[in-house]
């Protein structure tokens, strides 16, 4: 292995819901020192956090930075997503893996990952949790678990990059994007409202569920036109009906 | 290896002429958040560092910070120093570790290990090199190599808390205590100084050679008090003459 850092990987960090600009460039600092340049930004707080002093040697991280209103626009060309949290144990369903183990899918994963931070103060909501194909948490101890921002960026970029980190664990199939995923859960979502399976006053909740759901089958790239022509072609019949 | 986070070494962490209070407040929660409580202060700028908002769940670390004047006193009662560096290559005759190599140093040792970080603009200074056993970097791009403080903090304890890291070095001997490693580098230069070998013109250059020097040997801690007392003989023997 080479004396340089290097990113092995298409690595994008987003950002949602950040309320404090510094901890934007700071964040966008700590993507530079590692050599990561796609810097995301979900509903930011503060529109003028593109003037973060904090960016120092990553203001061109910063500026290059874009916004997007939703996480499924962010996330429409990525194909694995890792959200990060403070708490152990299970979270809405998803096993949450120590940073160590959790990177080891990480590193050398073929094809755009995004790692997603929520916002200083409630950390990823359900929603977001409903996106992630996995989750990872940093060792920190129990009295102190929450991390500033920019040093969870640090430690986790630094733990993808680190030499002799845990050996890559190959993907058994090629993901689809994060897009046509989006469409399938969207998909499956309404043929199970049409179907009458589930009813639309539960259907915000419904919609987390199937989103968690469909990640959990990790459909393959090349079975996804597949599933959406199905899902497509049920939902036509139904409007037949 | 239990799951939880440990600090298998007794780990202090020292800044030295730090500029932003705002950076011990976040280098205070990042020892927090990695379970160590012994944080120093070389000659901070702010005196007010205390009132630091940015230290969050790192407040009881901070509040308990202790500040003194010189480095020499902060590393009075610590065996290992180990000093950062944003460069690359040697550094002051000494060579600089990549992180991942240099904390397996650290891991396991016996002993008290101080991490030297240098202020924000300047980094460690030659005189602060001089007290180092050991350079660490960590792994940043050529051209962003410089971390926010509070990143550095924050990485550099993660990568010594790491599950899986690089397997601890056991030191081959009992290292002294830096006040009396200190004690023999003062002693020593007043014996070059008064044998001639040195001249008083270039004694403070002189005095960071020798201290370099001293930790290279790494005297034992058993063999620290018969060094000290070959030198004080030495001396008094000058003094008869």
């Amino acid at each position: 292995m080479c004396n340089d850092t290097y990113i092995p990987t298409e690595i994008t960090v987003v950002l949602i819901d950040t309320r404090n600009p510094l901890n934007i460039g700071s964040a966008a600092r700590a993507l530079a020192n590692f050599g990561v340049t796609d810097l995301r930004l979900v509903n930011p707080y503060d529109v003028a956090f593109r003037e973060a002093v904090s960016a120092v040697g990553g203001a061109p991280v910063l500026q290059a930075a874009r916004v997007f209103e939703t996480l499924a626009e962010a996330l429409a060309d990525c194909s694995l997503i890792v959200g990060t949290t403070a708490g152990q144990g299970r979270i809405a369903q998803h096993p949450v893996d120590r940073l160590e183990a959790g990177m080891a899918h990480v590193r050398g994963f073929d094809g755009r990952v995004a790692l997603l931070f929520g916002s200083e103060k409630f950390g990823l909501s359900n929603e977001d949790l409903s996106f992630c194909h996995s989750l990872i948490r940093i060792p920190t101890v129990p009295e102190t678990p929450s991390m500033n921002l920019g040093q969870a960026v640090a430690v986790c970029l630094f733990e993808i990059i680190r030499e002799g980190g845990s050996p890559p664990v190959r993907a058994a199939f090629e993901s689809p994007d994060g897009a046509d995923v989006e469409k399938i859960t969207s998909l499956l979502k309404d043929v199970l409202l049409e179907s009458g399976y589930t009813n639309r006053t539960t259907s915000i909740s419904t919609h987390e569920k199937v989103r968690r759901w469909v990640r959990r089958l990790r459909i393959s790239r090349r079975d996804a036109p597949l599933v959406l022509g199905i899902l497509r072609q049920i939902l036509w019949k139904f409007h037949r009906q």
